[in-house]
């Protein structure tokens, strides 16, 4: 196939035409399709109806330790709740407070109290004059929304192949005190599928941070989220890392269920040094009396341990590999071939981080939407919703079904290279 | 009965001979015994396991308006527990938010944005100089710790039969603008079961407070905790009265099923004007995605509405009025006879509030202690932990068996006594 890059002008205006009249057949379909958000198909939530089974009215309803889960107490989650979310992650039960169903709301909560109350005795950061947080981009949206509500100064820092661009970590966080905190998704991110290598990891363990209360917010959303049983990615131990390095305090590490069981009515937890556990623990307890331990003890005793869950996610596994491969196939035959697009071939997580001609996602977004396929805004993996380069589209192919997917992902093609025609043509 | 403050000095040394006998006798018994914290019965808990049958895998898993709750999704509560929420409280279903299982932690959130964000425009609480709340006394003791968190100056204003001492409340919300909030249970009262009168929620909602953001944060916990079927307790509509004062705004209303159905499992709202769910929506978008969904339809399809709650509570009195009219027929009989402790008598609710002579609730609570008996600690229902007549014990009958609570109301009998002959041997 030509590359786009490489047509003459003619050639161009030739594919202009084609493309703008098949633009309008499909607009005239009308299309009703959505690959923005990161929910999981029908047919996964299907898979974990069997929990609703595992708690009925003549279960046992005590906790391992003997409490009466139905009742108040327990502060930071039943014994097999740390275990099984501690276990996700590598991390040790004991490092683990399990919350209820919202990973995002305890990230809130940590930015929340480190700004009102400090962390660990710090000064709090509404006291400071500027709080800044590196943002590595393309990134989560929802965590971007967090420090945007607070006000604090987000700094983009590139996605490479390996995870974040390490000199530039090491530069702010060694020398810049106002730096606080840096957002991460360390296993098949949000929105790329990238996997930080064993030497990013190590990096960041080895850091030396100019402030106190530094923190890396390790959002490892994905972490047992693989598309192939052969191909899993694993990561070092950042717990281990960072207290090897003397730094034991320096991670907040999240995790959840949402994508494994319901999203909304899994368990969510943060595993952390025990420093920064009682630092939450003292806060937490004038916030509420616990978490849903009744939820926590039906996962538990659903997965038994980690392999159950390993188990589990063999079989989204299954359901979902077929839609990234078809969105996959899709890309690389139209887009890729003629030189317009490119992006990280996802081996887990929920997206593709789909990087278009420089100048054009806004307009290849817009125009989806006017054919009736929603995409994620442009500029949503970026602080401010700026994407400097506007060429960034984050593909979400899980919820819809296979032969919507089909359709959403034609269309995605045509304004893709529509819209890649006219900027080629402008230059 | 001769009451001990008409007994002479040497009736009173030949009480306290024999009942520092009987203390040691008890002492001697190694009890264990626990009226301390506010927790349903193990059979209380027992009337809420049907609904654990109600969602199976093969359930139908949609809300009335047609979201399949088991996926993200739907901020503020599905339509059938909002409905469920606002209806325990006589609210408009579209007045309320429902959120997880905690209301704690739903006050926690209100009194943490309006510090950092402030609330609906206003100015935030953490830029104020000073910000004041008015704490009827005694009260909730995890209401007052979130305040005191917050560094938040608490003035404690004198309960009465019929509820905050009204005079104080005007004076100080309609003249100081640096007084911002209110704690409230309006009905069977933490600690003292008090239902606050139709003249003091009218005189509620005719407030003109000096603040714009002056809110009243009404705890309405034990909305359907009655204890006779023939004696419930109703009070008016703050929402509604408040609107008809032109002070829309001026309400949170709080409310949970936790000692409806399971604690830390149940679900919780808040009811309030839509100006105010507008303002709260904007931050918990940023927040969370959304709260266990699967949980507030399990609830819904349990009671059906609010009359199936109703018929529920009827079980819960059922169990928890004998244990009531145990402590109230031995604290008449031993220690009201004596002239050495009153209370109200409660119609519902969770608590008696005691109050022993001055300066006898500390020594009460310490000797419970070395007998084995558990109570709150003196102090916990005031602001800062001080009691400043040092007379209020919080009595909590609903958790240990009748046989328990008979023998720790024994023990508290005899202590009560003992401290009191001190107390007026002193004198």
């Amino acid at each position: 196939m030509k590359k786009y890059t490489e047509m003459t002008k003619d050639e161009l205006m030739q594919e202009k035409t084609a493309l703008e009249a098949e633009y309008e057949k499909i607009k005239n379909l009308g299309l009703s399709l959505d690959m923005s958000r990161g929910k999981p198909g029908a047919d996964q939530l299907d898979l974990s109806l069997p929990m609703l089974d595992v708690l009925k009215s003549d279960s046992d309803m005590k906790s391992e330790s003997g409490l009466d889960v139905r009742n108040y107490a327990c502060l930071d989650g039943i014994p097999e709740a740390k275990a099984l979310i501690a276990g996700m992650v590598g991390a040790k039960p004991e490092q683990a407070i399990v919350y209820g169903n919202s990973s995002l709301n305890i990230m809130y909560d940590q930015v929340a109290r480190a700004f009102i109350f400090g962390l660990c005795g710090n000064t709090p950061w509404c006291k400071l004059d500027k709080v800044k947080f590196l943002c590595p981009v393309p990134g989560y949206d929802r965590h971007f929304a967090i420090t945007e509500e607070f006000g604090v100064e987000m700094i983009n820092i590139p996605m490479t192949e390996d995870g974040p661009d390490m000199d530039m970590v090491e530069k702010y966080v060694n020398n810049d005190a106002s730096v606080k905190g840096i957002w991460c998704v360390p296993k098949y991110s949000n929105p790329q599928g990238v996997v930080y290598s064993d030497e990013t990891v190590e990096r960041f363990a080895k850091l030396k941070p100019a402030a106190d209360d530094f923190r890396i917010f390790w959002d490892n959303a994905y972490t047992v989220h693989h598309l192939y049983d052969d191909k899993q990615a694993e990561i070092p131990n950042i717990l281990e890392l960072c207290e090897k390095e003397g730094n034991p305090d320096m991670v907040f590490e999240f995790c959840s269920t949402s994508k494994v069981t319901f999203p909304g009515a899994g368990v969510a937890g943060i595993c952390t040094s025990e420093k920064n556990r009682e630092d939450i623990k003292k806060r937490l307890t004038i916030q509420t009396i616990g978490h849903d331990k009744i939820n926590q003890l039906r996962h538990a005793r659903f997965f038994k341990d980690v392999d159950g869950i390993k188990a589990h996610m063999a079989k989204h596994a299954a359901l979902i590999r077929p839609k990234f491969e078809l969105v996959e196939n899709i890309l690389t035959d139209e887009i890729a071939s003629r030189g317009i697009g490119t992006w990280v071939k996802p081996l887990g997580g929920y997206f593709f981080g789909f990087e278009a001609l420089s100048g054009c996602a806004k307009e290849i977004v817009a125009k989806c939407k006017e054919a009736g396929v929603t995409m994620t805004g442009a500029g949503s993996p970026f602080p401010y919703k700026k994407d400097p380069d506007d060429s960034v589209i984050r593909i979400a192919p899980t919820y819809p079904s296979l032969d919507e997917l089909k359709k959403a992902a034609e269309v995605f093609v045509i304004v893709t290279r529509l819209v890649s025609v006219n900027k080629l043509l402008e230059a």
